[in-house]
């Protein structure tokens, strides 16, 4: 990953330089966050930082690519299961967070919501935001087109119940990383077993 | 609204002042608001300002709790109409912008979703938009309960609804402000439509 006009920074450095960045984001908020507090958890030289990145923007664009990509990857299903299975290892990731060693799921997950707060200030990070968006959608209604080809799904409009889908978690992880609200998870997960796939499956309903 | 050991506040200088604030944060966003971007929207000397405030957190707190009252205020569906025509009130004001004059509605958004997103490192903030948020579901559970009482709705858990009603829309006006999203809101109309209000209403399903 680098930047123009800059040396391209070694994996291991690139690797520390991300985790110190996105930890320091989410203990002081992009509002307060200085070189120095980035510093600390990067224990290495600030002009190191320099060396490789055009200032505090720069790093922090850098941030937001490594994040999403992480994310990307972390919340990836494969197509050997079926669709039902499919859609329930997304949710279950989406919601509780990916298995991902050393990343650190709900405290990163504050810093893309800070980040995405301000990306109307800063156009670079809300075309990458709106990519991410896109991206997670278009996975989950292959997921769905799927199902509804296999016939595990009802013959439904897949975007608009993936955009719900992503819609009700989106809330929830908002709610317990910004409001720091315990029942926001579970309340997602009521919403999407009552409401929400009661409507998608091609099953007998309850009542 | 006072603020311990500073004198109170006219109503008219209030009013003004919130409104300046709250369109400078939403200008450059509340990581690089300075005091001085405050006085250009306000047109009055910045002494004034400290005059009533204890500094920028002072103010911003000032400013959130009137956004919130304000909010609180637009959102108010009265009961002399029944739950279904309530709820269609609710969700009407809550995905396009209550109509209220002098009143900015997507501008104000965008600080409320830059404010919470950063809450975590104001607990007052974070009490605040608790706070907001309980409110505003409590409304809609009130709703639902009546029209489960009256039988316009099905026998369902109004808590459940009311929160899927919540999030379905706190995301579309997330990526509307946040991620400049033009589709946003529609598709919030859309899952509405197509899922929740079916799922809700006690009438023949179209399928």
């Amino acid at each position: 990953m680098t930047t123009t006009g800059k040396p391209q920074i070694p994996d291991d450095t690139y690797e520390d330089l991300m985790q110190a960045t996105a930890r320091a984001l989410c203990e002081h908020g992009y509002s307060r966050l200085r070189v120095r507090d980035i510093d600390e958890y990067f224990g290495k030289s600030r002009q190191l930082i320099n060396h490789y990145y055009d200032g505090r923007d720069d790093l922090i664009e850098a941030v937001l690519k490594y994040l999403l990509a992480e994310y990307e990857r972390g919340i990836a299903v494969g197509d050997d299961v079926d669709p039902e299975q499919q859609l329930h290892s997304y949710i279950q990731q989406f919601l509780y967070g990916p298995d991902i060693e050393d990343f650190d799921h709900w405290a990163f997950v504050m810093v893309l919501i800070e980040l995405r707060s301000q990306a109307q200030h800063y156009p670079h990070h809300q075309k990458l935001h709106m990519e991410n968006y896109r991206h997670l959608r278009a996975t989950l209604i292959t997921i769905i087109e799927r199902g509804i080809e296999e016939g595990t799904f009802r013959d439904i409009d897949a975007d608009i119940f993936a955009t719900a889908i992503m819609h009700v978690i989106s809330t929830s992880r908002m709610r317990k990383v910004c409001l720091g609200d315990e029942e926001a998870i579970e309340d997602g997960r009521r919403i999407l077993n009552a409401i929400i796939l009661p409507a998608l499956l091609n099953e007998p309903k309850a009542d």
